[in-house]
């Protein structure tokens, strides 16, 4: 199966320009089976005070940015993950959306707040792993995330063969440290990351198709809006062998770890 | 602090030589605080039969190892760790002695056990961290459990500020991973490889010491017997921020995570 990994530059608070700039790019992955988009990638990540972030927050299954992505799911039989400000009762989450063609599977909300996102968000507090989509299982992880092994390490513990990762990565360290974790775990990652300058931060591109032998399978430009597909083979993520007599699931000695 | 990464190849089966040579690269760096030489470094790595391992194996306070390495370390005032062959009872380990001015400190059983090892080492079933010395304080790790990051996530948790990696790599993941691991741990690692081939086996040397901001202090060749230090400040591993608003001990989300 194909996987798309989408680059792009949000422009803050410009939701209608960055649906636009989504559905452009989705449309040169329409043949992929799962395409991912950055964080927040309808309304932009600087944001500077809470009213803003209230103008963007959208309801997950009701909200421009769920209709269209519902739209072209539909249209393209495909599954998209994309990272959007969720508005449910009176939080606000930083979350992932999930859609498929039959309409939205899941709204992930980040668990691990990265900076100034505590001053705007509220935290998530469970992760997510779809069903067997195509043979393959989707675990959802947003940006910092990647910074703590127990958000892979978990994702994999409830069966994810792949991780959606929408960035908007602004360290340096992640798509290195992205070989260890698909390593460590023996699952594919699609770290879709944002480009561009916005209100004093630099991000960083880079975004990247990991394998679970840590394959770098694609990596994209520090500063271009692109896409990149790969062919995705979950068989290799069920065989948590690294060698002939080390299977990591069943090396693992969780009496000896702490939590 | 000073802390040595020691770079050696053992021969397989010849004790005296190896313990010539493992004092006169410790002689080299007789000013550290603490030295790390690699995994088996008395006696090799790739035993063909249970023999070879018996004839190898030592107490962990009375054998021909321990007692080199108590008299190096009395004499320079100096914490010594090094991966060796123990024999308890019945069993053998493959282990890591950690001794200082006072005597033998430790002997940690590595946990993880890398392929051919299951067939003639027993596994460990605990990690361990030192009381504080000269402020710092030591977790120990053998080669293979560096691939399961609830290893040096554990010893953090125990309260170590450095890990001391005693390895025998032949995989080649392991010094970049090093970056990741330290960062997701904001500790400091020494991991001191052996170099050269042995029986079918290269090993791939590049020993390295790693900061807690993920920095690479130190990196040495992939073939050649040597030692390197680096100044270490144990203030920079008790400062879990990553930013001033993530310290990523507090950001743990452990009632989302499955061990």
């Amino acid at each position: 199966m194909d996987v798309a990994v989408i680059q792009m530059e949000p422009r803050i608070l410009e939701r209608d320009e960055n649906l636009e700039t989504m559905a452009r790019l989705l449309g040169a992955v329409a043949h992929a089976d799962i395409a991912v988009l950055p964080e927040l990638c309808p309304c932009g990540y600087a944001f500077s005070s809470q009213d803003e972030v209230d103008a963007m927050a959208e309801d997950a299954y009701t909200g421009p940015t769920s209709s269209l992505l519902q739209d072209l799911a539909r249209e393209n039989e495909q599954v998209i993950a994309c990272g959007y400000a969720e508005r449910k009762g009176d939080a606000v989450y930083n979350a992932q959306l999930l859609v498929g063609p039959g309409g939205v599977m899941a709204s992930y909300r980040k668990v691990h707040l990265f900076n100034t996102e505590k001053s705007f968000f509220s935290p998530g507090n469970a992760f997510y792993v779809s069903q067997p989509y195509k043979g393959i299982r989707m675990g959802l992880m947003v940006c910092f995330d990647w910074f703590f092994p127990e958000s892979m390490r978990t994702l994999m513990l409830m069966g994810a063969d792949i991780v959606l990762h929408s960035a908007n990565l602004v360290l340096p360290y992640c798509p290195d440290a992205m070989v260890t974790r698909c390593l460590e775990n023996r699952v594919y990652a699609v770290t879709s990351n944002r480009t561009g300058y916005e209100r004093g931060l630099h991000f960083i591109g880079t975004s990247q198709i990991t394998a679970p032998d840590g394959t770098i399978m694609r990596r994209l430009s520090r500063e271009k809006e692109e896409a990149a597909t790969a062919c995705v083979d979950p068989c290799l993520a069920h065989d948590k062998h690294v060698t002939a007599r080390n299977d990591i699931l069943q090396d693992r000695a969780v009496g000896a770890y702490r939590l």
